[in-house]
């Protein structure tokens, strides 16, 4: 089972692919794509659209895994314009039928730390260790994008 | 010069093809894309994405009109899942380096009725009057693609 975990921004996408369960998992790529910051937003769009493509088609993820939306954000115009990017990273799993699931982001942390609260830089240190890494994955997106993928590969591993 | 006003959702996307300026302007095409609304968010993006794309391809615009995204909302969740919607429409005018231009809000009504505080109905009666319709487009949706075009063609009309 493939996981490629995303965290979607116009500026960085942070992306992890993993292998396996959360007890028995192998990190096959992480990265972030950077995004120009010079050019309108429908050429922003269209850049991360080529590279998540590129992407999904090196990775052939069975599942794309992402942080489910929560209901109050601190800055409504910055999370509409994350919507963008998210619906155009959604779009390309939708075109290829790959499924997508979602994770609350308490859910997320307290399938990495045991704790729903753990901090930002707890988050990263679990990550590290989950993946034997010899210092946590950065920039953070990418962090992140590990966290999703490595919650989304245990719990799918627990369910089936 | 052909301007392709579009209000994005994931229910029903509006949309209008209107040539020409305020002064002078036709009406090409108008109507609504339905999405089914039973399926992932994924596949819906995908059908938004399919069905713009030959919008796209049988109006071939100059011209991609947007309204602009502004800074409060009441429902941030739902302007989230807009920003999908949203997202998935300007890639594909990105993608065909179609020019996305974006209006106020306030801009629109004031462009069709005088007024920036206009009510929905005024403008829809501004439309129909400009356009020479018979009644307001229906539904609600086509009439605010409508206006955002006819604002763009307008504005267009003045400038150059």
């Amino acid at each position: 089972m493939k996981v490629l975990g995303i965290d979607p921004g116009l500026r960085i996408c942070g992306y992890a692919a993993v292998q396996g369960g959360l007890l028995s998992t192998s990190l096959l790529e992480a990265g972030a794509i950077r995004i120009k910051t010079d050019i309108p937003l429908e050429k922003r769009l269209a850049q991360i659209s080529e590279d998540i493509s590129s992407l999904i088609e090196s990775i052939q993820p069975d599942v794309l895994a992402v942080e489910k939306l929560y209901a109050h954000y601190k800055h409504p115009r910055t999370s509409i314009l994350m919507g963008h990017a998210r619906g155009v990273i959604l779009l390309e799993a939708g075109r290829r039928d790959i499924r997508v699931l979602e994770y609350a982001a308490t859910r997320i942390k307290k399938s990495l730390t045991g704790s729903g609260k753990a901090t930002k830089q707890q988050m990263q240190k679990a990550v590290q260790s989950v993946l034997g890494l010899p210092e946590p994955p950065k920039p953070a997106d990418v962090a992140d994008a590990a966290a999703i993928a490595l919650c989304c590969a245990g719990e799918m591993e627990t369910r089936y």
